[in-house]
């Protein structure tokens, strides 16, 4: 095979499928207490955001992930006013909730400060409501901070790097129980939650322990270009509403790129080979 | 950055983006009259087929692809029972379409025949319906025999390479032309329109074009792995049925892994993004 690499960002997205992207310039690059950051300039996606090299998100694209971890559970809640985001310090998820009017505060519950900062410098467009007043910005374990607040939230957003290193325990039984117990009651809960093609295990896993947890559960998906295999799940457990019914008006009048009532719908819709991997 | 390169298969998705797949052994190379094949044994994806470079299909993920080309065109037909496939010489068109009980015939127009051969050697599962007797195989140019064969086919489904070199002519207006006099009527065809992350343009013109042609054109799509951006696009022009009513009694006893009746109306739901990107 012939060497053809040019300047660029490689992922290992498996320790067999590898994505690169061609790079005009590394904008920034630091090692914080929890990992390392960088920014680059890429030629197809705009700017990168990078954790421990991989990647985080692009300005091209994020708008996917950003506007599907988010809108399905917030326009099936009726009426969604305290909001969480555990993880998310780019600010992505903070800016699609507050696009539901109704919304009083949002929660970042970000461990590392440093990302919070990096994005609010670099990728402006997607960090653009952190300093919002409704946006209340927690540094420290978002683990923690879930099980010191019972009973809080109508809504809360799981935007968790993947279960490696320490987001590892946001995939885990005792988390999930604990985010049952800071929902107020009829409220929703959604993470994302890897690919079907390369994470079969983790998969039947966390929705063998969400149905134990919460009375209602689903898994939905969009497509998410920079992402393993693009087909990327989220997972929700909800105290009250499903997502079959959800605020078509609410959802139809937001400005979003990917999302829309259409989507929500397709969304919930599994091909054959993802039912089979959720088992039940 | 690092060089973490180890034997593999590197594709140039678009100049900027790249997707690298471990390679086990490869199995097999020729130059062809028309382009180079190859056959690889992948780590993630089981064997993998290339045209000059160029992901043609693996073993892992190639369902979702041929799934999604044929069923969603045949099962909006009544009743399909001649049908063209235009490209394709690995054969997983043809497999689907024989899934259909009403078809008497699949003529399978491919330029390549060493494609065929090749595929028959080391794709198996993919070429598996090639030896039916229901499939007449015409080796040569499939533009040359769609002109030729006005009024003869209740659904075609061009299965094309990506549109440089021998199938530019796959993706024009005149070809569009041929194929709708070669449709009986009420028929259907379905062609792959690439992404709409990195061929906007395009996708732009196609559906202009097939506007002018067709009383009917719809695009759907479906996720593709180890395509570009995941997010793959098909193009309908249709002399009768949309793609809203199909008979969901008959996709819905399909053997298959990505399409069924939900996809089949998921697959319609298109982003906002893609929407501006059709135009009208």
């Amino acid at each position: 095979m012939a060497e053809r690499r040019g300047a660029g960002f490689t992922e290992d997205q498996t320790k067999n499928l590898r994505i690169s992207l061609r790079v005009r310039a590394i904008l920034h690059k630091e090692r914080s207490a929890y990992q390392e950051i960088a920014v680059y300039e890429t030629e197809e996606f705009g700017r990168l955001l990078t954790l421990d090299d991989v990647i985080m998100t692009t300005e091209k694209d994020e708008f996917v992930y950003h506007e599907m971890l988010s809108h399905p559970v917030l326009c099936a809640h009726p009426r969604p006013r305290q909001v969480l985001v555990v993880g998310g310090g780019d600010g992505g998820i903070v800016r699609e909730v507050l696009k539901h009017a109704s919304v009083e505060r949002v929660v970042l519950a970000e461990i590392d400060e440093r990302v919070i900062e990096v994005s609010k410098r670099y990728l402006p467009t997607i960090a653009s409501a952190l300093d919002d007043p409704r946006v209340d910005i927690q540094v420290g374990d978002g683990i923690a901070y879930v099980a010191d607040h019972p009973e809080a939230f109508d809504v809360i957003l799981v935007d968790s790097t993947d279960p490696v290193g320490p987001a590892v325990g946001l995939f885990g039984e005792s988390f999930y129980r604990s985010v049952r117990r800071a929902l107020r009651p009829g409220g929703l809960f959604a993470a994302q939650t890897e690919s079907p093609w390369f994470n079969e295990e983790l998969l039947e896993r966390i929705h063998h322990t969400l149905r134990e947890i919460f009375p209602v559960t689903r898994l939905y998906w969009g497509a998410v270009p920079t992402y393993p295999g693009g087909f990327w799940t989220f997972s929700v457990g909800s105290l009250g509403p499903d997502l079959d019914t959800f605020d078509e008006a609410r959802a139809a009048a937001l400005d979003t790129k990917y999302y829309c009532p259409e989507i929500h719908r397709a969304a919930l819709a599994l091909p054959p080979f993802v039912r089979r991997v959720l088992g039940g």
